[in-house]
């Protein structure tokens, strides 16, 4: 069986303000998760630390061969679309020629989910009659 | 009573596959809120139309004198700290110069409310069984 990971994406910023939820995201998300036993980890795509060469050398060295990377965006843009599968490309290439087995698997974003969207129009309803 | 309406404020992107999300998400809003008599229009901070001038000067012309900006983001960072509220204080003043009331308010983004931090776990906790 092929040892698997999941590293949740988000955009990135150099404030650390924005930063920090996406930490106690990955708080919550391991709490939650204790009957699983892939790890999950957390990148950013840019201007921040860890980014997903970091946190996939990491997973590779841990033996992992297959990680799933969950993308913490709204939509699917230039981004989604193109940045991020050149990254993940380059990723499985540099392991390929150290003769390691990597695929990396790009999901939909979190935001086009139909539990987040109906989430988010709820909470602007609510807000909208407040 | 004053005039109030809401601005749903996203990033914006110059990719269309990007802001299609938030375009059908309006829709969503404007048809579960027909018995809410608000107007609801979405802006973009940057790289996309209409910005937050153009909706803010649409909704003066129809009488409004409080806006509410929901921003459809996940976190506050230097966008939502300082960027936003510098555009949002142009357009109170640019409008204020022209003997206008205008008050906006700057919301929490709507990836801190509760229910959407619950849906994105979920979601996440969802796809590490997959």
């Amino acid at each position: 069986m092929t040892a698997r990971a999941s590293i949740l994406l988000a955009h990135g910023s150099s404030d650390p303000h924005w930063l920090a939820p996406f930490e106690e995201l990955l708080t919550t998300v391991k709490s939650h998760s204790s009957d699983i036993d892939t790890p999950v980890e957390l990148a950013y795509m840019e201007l921040a630390q860890p980014d997903l060469h970091t946190q996939a050398a990491k997973l590779v060295e841990q033996g992992i061969e297959h990680i799933d990377v969950l993308p913490l965006f709204f939509a699917a843009g230039r981004h989604l679309r193109r940045d991020v599968p050149k990254i993940l490309e380059d990723i499985e290439q540099l392991w390929h020629q150290q003769g390691r087995t990597l695929t990396i698997s790009l999901h939909a974003p979190i935001g086009m989910e139909p539990e987040v969207k109906e989430a988010i129009s709820q909470v602007i309803a609510r807000q909208l009659n407040d």
